[in-house]
Formats: structure tokens, C-alpha cells, sequence
């Protein structure tokens, strides 16, 4: 696809900052991309850019309208239909990270045809893949891995993709959820492929490349998480990954969803990735770890993630807190 | 589902027995359900059953015709056509294992429709599942893995499901794939799961049940095949399995259409279905090696066999050649 840039943030009415989580990521990895807001009444969530109206967005050169916001009820309004339809007639495209698909709304989808506008639904594959081959394929590879969902495997991935360039490397970010493929232009929500293509899928996202390439790829799921463990393995297995980076978030009383359910050791989930990355790249090992420390008081978190580095040697960082600089040494 | 027996079996224009092995496999594992098959001109497969008319199968009562037949170049020729609408028009509802679907052939939706019958596409879901959970649930089960992919888990799932009943044991086969769900009437074919519901599809395929009940699961997949690994892990924590089965094909060169990719190992794959089967059962156990030996002479096959129980201190077999009792025997 390939999703063109600036963006209108489309905020609707969310009730608050949470429900507008997707945009807030698309706007915090992409603000060079991001022009301006279109907010509703009754929305209290707020982006920080400029509030615009869909004119003043169109006048100001937007190209896409990014529906990064959780929808009330998963029905689309009236209303949103409306500043949907609006925007497509000023000739701007239209990408959502809904559930619900904006191409199956009758209106939207009638006047995209008329002008030839795309329409994208970034949770749902638009293409087919092929299966998985495992063959080896040239350029270097990245995965973020996790010992639960939602442990910031996205966040880290990014860090990490801005922190290489940063030091000259030449490095792509690939995404596999809908709140990466926003900020990316691109990418597949590979739980949602069929599951005979999951790994084919990932083999697809980060195809052959130049030898000093980096892809660094956004992990999903868990091999310990009951519900989604498929999804990680095909995955990991697609990704043949050179570098693994386990991300972790420290005190979860268990798996995400699952009560009951008590988090992995990490050395256990590190030797399991390890042991079945190999399967695809023989060299595959993990090089550090990514903490979410956001529920810790700072020097907790400095403490926790020395005791991890020292337990595991390897370092362990908190991209949000003090950036991914030393797992990216050990790839220089 | 529950696709309605007797079964007309409808061979088509198949040009050897191996275009029709689906239908052979059902004719095998369900003699019973089957009163005959429908044979095209140019058919050169022959499932040993009585040629009839539909007029006739319809006449002895067959309820279902059965597609279990590979059509030549994908598409489902007019010809095809004329007898599943003769077949509707006659009161029979449609199962096919066709890659493409049944219900996709307008003539035949149409008829379908006006005559109230049933159309089952039964490589593509027709349900929506939910996420695994993970949680326990009660009765027991068995789930057959490999090696490889096709290395007879159907078959041996299938045997032990009939050695067990025969033992008095209550179990069901829970077909996964598009041959068995033809046998056992119901199932879902899990490779074509939207990743994200493999393990919830398997949890409710094998719903809690008796404590004394057995169910007896068909495996896909390899966790060492770099193409489907995701499906087999998925299927894996689903399953909650009690007992595993390992199947293998002694002799193959390589993993199932992955040249150069050797096969793992039997110590190692039963390693790490069971580390990981523990996630979800932590009693989960590989009791026994179910072998494909046909590609061995009789004595060789018992050689081998042998060698492997031995070597492993379990029960090795093979369901087509001595059946599966020995395994049975670990579970009584």
C-alpha cells in the first residue's frame, strides 16, 4: 500500500486520551507527518497539533485522513461518515486502524470510487501471501519479542530503528500491528493473515536486502501467551532474525488477559525463542532487553533493570527512559 | 456443521486414485456412511464402492455428495456443476474439500438456496471463534504432532480413536483438517483460522466434556516446519492435550516441501512439544511413536520400529500395519 503522507489526525469524539491511543502513536513516532488534528464535540482527547478543519488540513497539503481512534459501541456514526465523505471529496485518502472496516461503509465507499481515493484498512491484510520457505535471505533482521502481549515491543522497535539511524546504520522499521502500520505507511496486522501464511507473511514484510540492512521488526504476542503463541511462532520463524530483543514488563501479576496465568521466567523465554528462531537462523540470539518500567518510580526502575543486566548479561533499557543506545552497541 | 450422512461419493473426471484421495480416505475411515460413488467419463480412480446414478443414491437415501476429489486446473468445470445442481434438485446437501468454494458457483449457491440444502466448504471456516484462554477444562485429550507435515497424524488419530472405542473407551476423532472433517462429519480446518483464533478454534473444537472422555485430536504441521509451525503451536496450547503421539516417516530426505531443511530430531521434537504442550497441560506427555513405514519392507519397518522404542522408552508403531494397541495400552 504505502500510505501517503501528511496526515489529519481524526480524533472524532473520543471520551478521552486513551481512546485515541493508535493516533497518539502515530503522532509521537511520526510528528513530521502529522499536520494538524480534526477533533468533534465532545472529544477530550488532544494530540497537541494544531486543530484544524478539513479545508484548512486540505489547504495545508494533507493526503490522509489516519482514524487512529477507538470507534464508541464499534459502529461507525453518522457523523464520522460525514467528515469521512468530506475528506475524500477534498481528495484526501482515508486509513483506519478500526475493527470494523470504513470500505464497508456504503457511502465512504461510493465516493473513494468516484475519486479514485484509497481507502485503507490497515487490520485487515488487503493482499494474499504466499507460505513461509525458510530460505535464507540476505540483509540483517531484528525482532522484538516478549514474555507477554502489550509489553511495549512496538515502542522498543522504533527506538530502536531511530537510535540505529542515528548512528548511521541503515535500518527500516516493519510493522505487523495496525498502530505501526499507521506510523510506517505500511506493514501487515499478521494476526489477522490466515494462519497457513503467518510466517510467509513476515518473510514477505522483510524481503531480501542489501547485506548491511537492517529490518527491525515488531514482534507480537508471546510464546507464552495461551492465546496467541501461534502468531509469535510464525513470526519468529518468518522473521529469521539474527537479533532478538526480549521486552518485558516488570510486575505484571500474569499474562495479559489470562488471570491465572503467571508470566514466564525470562530466562526460560529467552532459551524458547532462542531454541526456535533457529529453526530459520541458526545464529539468532538474544541481545538485550527492553523494559517498560512505566509503573516504577525512577530509581526502581534503575535498580530492576541493573539486577536484569547483571542477571542476564546483557543490557537491559527502558526506551522511554533512558533510549536503547546500549543494545545498539552490541549490533555495531 | 454436522454434514448429513449417507454419502455419495462423486469421483468427477479424476485422472488417477491419488486425485481422489480424500474421497478415499473417507471411504476407508467411514465405509458405513458410504453407499456408493458418482464416476464422470475419463474417471480413472475407483473407491471400491457401487457406481450409481444420483437418481439411484438418492433413491438409497444418500443424504450428502461428497467432493473429496482434486479438480484440474483449480476450477470447478460445467460439467461438475451439472451434478451438483442435479444432486441439490434430488434433496442431497454439498461437502467439498475443494480449495476453491462451492458456494462461490452461482448455479449452484442459487439452487442451493431455493431448495433449502446445505453447501460445506469445509476448507474454509464458517464460524468466527473466539481467543484461546488457556483455561482447564475438563475430560481428557489426546493430540497427535510430527515430525513433518503429512506424516499420517490424521491416520493415526483415526486408528487410535477406533482402537480406544473398540477398548471400550469413550472418544471422537476432532477432525482439523479438510480429509478428516469429511470423516468425522464436523470439524474446522485450523490452518484456515485467522491467526489470531488458532488455539480458541481448538478449544472449541474439543469443548470440555466427561472426565472419562476422550478426545482425540488430528495435528497439523510440525513445530520444526518453517512454512506451518505457528498452525502447530497454536493447535498445541489449544488442544490442552493430556497425551501426545509423535508421527514420523522414517527415511524422508527433508521437511515436506522445504528441500534442504532436515528433519528434526525425534528426542528434540519431543522436547519441545512437550515444553511448550506444558503451557497449557502441565502433565502433557509423549506416550507413544506412531511411524509411516510404507515406504519399508515388512521386516526393515519392524527393525526400525524396534530401534525406536527402544531408544526412546515408549510404544512405537505403525496404525497401518499392526495397529495402534500398544499405545492404547499406556492409557487404560
Amino acid at each position: 500500500m504505502s500510505i501517503p503522507h501528511p496526515y489529519l489526525m481524526f480524533l472524532g469524539d473520543a471520551p478521552d486520551q486513551l481512546a485515541a491511543k493508535t493516533a497518539d502513536g502515530v503522532a509521537r513516532w511520526r510528528p513530521d507527518w502529522c499536520i494538524g488534528q480534526y477533533r468533534m464535540d465532545g472529544c477530550n482527547a488532544d494530540l497537541g497539533l494544531p486543530d484544524m478543519t478539513l479545508e484548512e488540513a486540505a489547504e495545508a497539503g494533507a493526503r490522509t485522513l489516519i482514524i487512529g481512534v477507538a470507534n464508541r459501541g464499534g459502529k461507525i456514526s453518522p457523523a464520522w461518515q460525514e467528515v469521512m465523505v468530506r475528506a475524500l471529496e477534498l481528495d484526501m485518502d482515508i486509513a483506519s486502524g478500526l475493527h470494523n472496516k470504513v470500505i464497508d461503509v456504503p457511502a465512504v465507499a461510493e465516493v473513494a470510487r468516484l475519486k479514485g481515493r484509497g481507502l485503507y484498512d490497515v487490520r485487515h491484510p488487503s493482499r494474499e501471501f504466499d507460505v513461509g520457505t525458510g530460505e535464507t535471505r540476505s540483509g540483517r533482521r531484528l525482532l522484538t519479542v516478549g514474555t507477554d502481549c502489550s509489553v511495549g515491543k512496538m515502542f522498543a522497535s522504533l527506538a530502536l530503528e531511530r537510535e540505529m539511524r542515528a548512528r548511521g546504520l541503515n535500518a527500516d522499521f516493519r510493522a505487523t500491528g495496525q498502530t505501526g502500520i499507521l506510523i510506517a505507511g505500511d506493514g501487515v496486522s499478521v494476526d489477522a493473515v490466515v494462519s497457513d501464511f503467518i510466517s510467509g507473511a513476515t518473510e514477505w514484510l522483510s524481503p531480501a536486502n542489501d547485506p548491511d540492512h537492517w529490518d527491525v521488526i515488531e514482534g507480537q504476542g508471546s510464546l507464552f501467551h495461551a492465546s496467541f503463541a501461534g502468531v509469535s511462532l510464525g513470526l519468529l520463524h518468518g522473521a529469521q532474525a539474527d537479533v532478538l530483543v526480549m521486552c518485558h514488563e516488570p510486575g505484571r501479576p500474569h499474562m495479559r488477559g489470562l488471570p491465572g496465568q503467571p508470566l514466564p521466567d525470562i530466562q526460560e523465554c529467552i532459551d524458547l525463542n532462542e531454541r526456535c528462531a533457529r529453526l530459520t537462523n541458526p545464529a539468532a540470539k538474544v541481545v538485550g532487553i527492553a523494559c517498560n518500567t512505566s509503573a516504577l518510580s525512577a530509581p526502581e526502575a534503575e535498580r530492576q533493570m541493573a539486577e536484569l543486566a547483571e542477571r542476564y548479561g546483557m543490557p537491559c533499557v527502558d526506551p522511554m527512559r533512558g533510549g536503547v543506545g546500549p543494545i545498539v552497541d552490541t549490533l555495531m
